[in-house]
């Protein structure tokens, strides 16, 4: 252990940048950590959990304390400008049990090279089950090491008195960002000189808005801390679902924060859905129903659906849950075959079958089931729209059937069957005490695709997010719902993408050298035009509009000669070094006694992007749109936070209160 | 030349192949082409000349009629269900002369690189001046090789009647898209816990849309015809400038069509202004006024400026034009400074005084110049904002004075600077008539620092013009006209940019092997928090809100340690043939024995991206955002067309007459 005084010299200078790649706790800027952090709004009557901790590091550039954490912190909470009561009196709760625990990390990629982690001594406190309900400003101080305080301002939002919408029919196209609704639009609508004759839906939504995506620790986020914000209105960190991530081991005991879902069935009492193409235990479902700090744990998220958090964590208080969706649809059969990824290792398809769920397998099951009761609809590892719609061949000799008897998946629904079956029963379920409805419907595979850098996967995903859509507003007409249900349509985050071309695929395939292969790219007016949204031998330019056998809005053709030039990297071949140009722009590429523009030997140092162990393209920052249509609609315009989406529907559904 | 019969089975299938990578001619679908093309809309009493052209191609795929231009050709023109009267009788014009000439193109890439172009006789004649009052639905018919026709539908839109804005401000960020925008809010605006603390100035603009960016012929498009479309409300070729490409070599007698700044000259007669970080000659300011199709045309532009489109045309009828804009204010000294690029060889600083400009060089003259008279200032090579801010020493030794005397130009105004000037100009010369006024002020250098990979310079010149949105609306509300006018923001294109992580600049400089340089790009949650935003040696995550020296919405460092990663490059390595993977995703990086993932052996075969005679960055898809405030600004809502924006302006200046 090195000793205080030589260690606090450099704490100033080194503390800070070790907060950047590694950080000893997100969201907590000094040995005191408060969550929820500075800078929280809460829905009045919304539950919560709080932690706090002190943080004490026996080595590393943060040493202090003698690596001994102040167990006699004190915290307390003050309304307004009022005293700062205890949190047991605030609260009215009792004083929690004195956690304590050692962690590590590390504080740079140097350290992290040096096999030098930091560790830290904790002392930490939770309080559970809380809730806020007068509006207004409050301040949570956290007092330790005789001086130190670390501040939370929170806020309690005013909420919406009257309720706007009945229901709420929520569509996240993960990973979706506007470079890629634009590509989808290329390839999918017919375009005459430069004018399309036909839109997305999206495009034809009644309001527009952004809204940035990033975390409460990172720029950059994933789709568990992004679905959490959308959820909670709550920054978190990354793999975080609905709780902010402690410093502790255990992955279930974590500060909670209630969510949508489940502020809709405790307060409204109405049905609840979730529908997905991903495994349904993925982060963008499970994000709806399940606290975890760990998105991986899918055997506890599925039982935590069912159960709610009181399964896994029975010494927590925490009177809330989803209580069992109404709607369960999406993939991952192994969560629920009795085996080693399933909870306890047991069949937990007869667990949902005994709490009152249908349990179906394949489409044509799904579009039999009745409406009355629950339905768990598990559908093999969700087959993309591509392959169920052009390749079916790629569904077979797969032996991923849900039932685990060992065939082929092959009648697989899509994200538009299963939403417009999954409004048929939430909507049936409904009908008696016409609470209204909430579901979040999911097109995965965007991002998924867009990581193993397969667009044309992606985009047929996000065409069937657009046709998903536009079928629910026509299904909502029929059913005399559309007017009362406020539909927005929205991303996690971004994923780098745009088309930067057109190229030739046989002038491609016909060239040896790979300069010449890039020269099949053609940039600016040789981009060309779509070929995807005529039939093979017939102009590009010609203005006969022909649709193809899925309908008027996906590509008459897939697989043209002459295709977009898509990705994230239409450069020259150069390096970076992330740094400013301090003597001004740089040249990226210089040309070779051959003409062609190579990297410049005089550039910069590093080659490629990220980093080796990442075997995927990875995320990005870019704000991502928003499309909403319906009763409180009007909300979604401009340029937001993610966590604002929450409230803008809680006040849809007028779901805040000034009691529980 | 090959006989007829022979090339003719395969026309079908070539002719459409080759319409893409390269075209016979953009916008025209057969072998008779009409410009303006198939579905034009035109804004009642704008100005448009019509171009009809026959091809006779005398070798390949399309090879037909012996290589002999029909020149018995007939053209009418019909509105609604009416007569179509021959083109001269509807238009109550002479038969124009008919015009021959003989063009060539390459099919395609292999056409190209066995040398071998195809080769095209043309018949044409072209009609000057025109003009449709009447709203309604029109058809243009070209009839040639008895029996084949060319058919353009045309609109004219239904013009507001009432005039909503008095002032038109349009800001252009070139090549701006929401990427970058996120971009530039994280590195120079505080977040706390993910939470931004101040916003952009486009941020908090009152209405949000998006615009559709592809041209007539390509998807993807280049400055002159994008800004082409936003100021005359027709899609037109890469380098066209307000006129439709037609095949003849000369790059003057293409068809015109008027811009929004010639109509409100000639409608209203209020002053105009074109404000621009580029030469003011480049494609952005040159499209409010000039008409050519080769948009590198500088001196013929400058020319056109000041003495409209007859000046280089005399023999055409052109009845409108800019006619010496108000306020002329960009970089390009080599256009004006007697010499090789200046119009023929002469001062051309004297031709604007002659005309009544004062003519200034630098900021302080800018300041101190009176607001009576049209003012041409010309500033250098217009150095970008982070080298005028931070590092002033690269101002230095570039001999680039606009006098032209071998000076150093370091007094140059910013974007700022001379919107601001521009306004009091513009507003005191409409003060007799009243007349309100029109500007287009362009952010030119984010686009030209993209293109060289300069990411910190594009985002400080992105918020330069986010600071010059703010003060201009402050200033207009200090001079009483902000509730007058209609404010715009948008870009004319996309260009491929995101941020994918964050970078260790240390560790980066630290390692001595390619991907020990990659691994100090931090990914999802080791991406971390901006560094900008702090000054060197405080937390990134700490609550105290530091402002640079620029004001609070620019970077308070440039070259923090931890600095973001971005670019369009966020891939593992792999390759592309960017056909569709027909057996589904690929893996498109595979792990070597030292864990490290490279690009996946048995994947496509193409490494790399744009061609290698390309030194820049390109052009992308993406459809980009607009922002409008003040009167007609709420039209500018939801997802449309780039030339909607012109209808929109339009609009709202009921710049549309059911007479001249």
């Amino acid at each position: 252990m090195l000793g205080i005084a030589a260690t606090l010299i450099g704490a100033c200078t080194f503390g800070q940048v070790a907060a950047q790649t590694f950080q000893r706790l997100g969201g907590c800027p000094k040995l005191g950590c408060v969550f929820p952090p500075d800078r929280t709004d809460f829905l009045s009557g919304q539950f919560f959990d709080i932690r706090v901790e002190v943080h004490a590091p026996i080595n590393g550039s943060e040493a202090a304390h003698g690596g001994v954490a102040d167990e006699n912190f004190t915290f307390c909470i003050q309304r307004g400008r009022g005293e700062c009561q205890s949190a047991t009196r605030f609260f009215s709760v009792k004083e929690p049990t004195l956690e304590k625990w050692t962690f590590s990390y590390f504080e740079d990629l140097f350290a992290r090279d040096a096999g030098a982690p930091s560790i830290v001594n904790v002392a930490s406190k939770a309080y559970r089950g809380l809730t806020l309900t007068t509006p207004g400003e409050y301040t949570a101080r956290l007092k330790y090491f005789s001086g130190s305080e670390t501040v939370a301002n929170w806020v309690v939002r005013e909420p919406a008195t009257k309720r706007k919408a009945k229901n709420v029919l929520f569509f996240i196209g993960d990973g979706m960002t506007q470079s890629m609704i634009t590509a989808a639009r290329l390839i999918a609508h017919k375009s005459i000189n430069g004018r399309y004759q036909t839109l997305m839906q999206m495009d034809q939504m009644d309001n527009l808005g952004h809204q940035m995506t990033h975390s409460l620790d990172s720029f950059i986020t994933d789709s568990a801390n992004s679905a959490t914000a959308l959820y909670t209105g709550k920054k978190a960190s990354v793999s975080a679902l609905n709780v902010y991530a402690d410093s502790s081991k255990n992955s279930f005991d974590d500060p909670k924060i209630e969510t949508i879902a489940e502020m809709f069935r405790r307060r409204i009492g109405g049905p609840i859905g979730m529908v997905s193409t991903a495994v349904i235990a993925d982060a963008t479902p499970a994000a709806l129903c399940a606290h975890t700090r760990d998105r991986d744990r899918f055997p506890e998220i599925v039982a935590e659906y069912l159960n709610n958090a009181i399964a896994i964590n029975s010494t927590f208080t925490w009177p809330t849950g989803c209580s069992g969706p109404d709607v369960v649809f999406g993939g991952g059969a192994e969560n629920f075959i009795a085996g080693p990824s399933s909870p306890n290792g047991t069949d937990f398809y007869a667990a949902y079958r005994a709490k009152g769920y249908n349990v179906v397998w394949n489409n044509t099951a799904l579009q039999a089931v009745g409406n009355d009761k629950k339905v768990l609809g598990i559908f093999s590892s969700m087959a993309k729209w591509v392959d169920r719609n052009v390749f079916p061949q790629n569904l077979r000799g797969l032996k991923d059937s849900p039932s685990g008897d060992g065939t082929d998946a092959v009648d697989q629904p899509g994200l538009k069957q299963m939403t417009i079956k999954a409004i048929d029963i939430l909507q049936q379920r409904q009908k008696q005490k016409k609470t209204g409805w909430f579901m979040m419907s999911e097109a995965a595979s965007i991002d998924k695709m867009m990581h193993v850098l397969d667009y044309d996967r992606a985009l047929g995903e996000l065409l069937e997010l657009d046709d998903t859509i536009r079928a629910s507003i026509e299904h909502l007409k029929k059913i005399g719902e559309y007017e009362d249900t406020l539909i927005v349509i929205t991303a996690d985050h971004g994923h780098g993408f745009d088309v930067f071309g057109g190229a030739d695929t046989k002038y491609l395939a016909a060239q040896t050298t790979d300069i010449g292969k890039r020269s099949a790219v053609g940039v600016y007016q040789n981009s060309g035009l779509s070929g995807y949204t005529v039939t093979e031998g017939s102009l590009p330019n010609n203005n006969t509009v022909i649709f193809g056998s899925q309908g008027p809005n996906f590509p008459v053709q897939w697989n043209p000669r002459y295709t977009y030039a898509a990705g994230f990297g239409a450069n020259p071949d150069h390096r970076e070094d992330y740094a400013i140009n301090q003597a001004g722009p740089r040249l990226p590429a210089t040309p070779g006694d051959d003409g062609i523009f190579r990297v410049n030997p005089q550039d910069q140092p590093a080659d490629g992007t990220i980093p080796g162990d990442q075997p995927q393209g990875v995320h990005s920052l870019t704000d991502v749109s928003v499309f909403a249509n319906g009763p409180g609609s009007e909300t979604f315009r401009g340029v937001y936070n993610n966590i604002d989406i929450f409230f803008k529907i809680a006040d849809a559904l007028a779901l805040g209160s000034s009691g529980r």
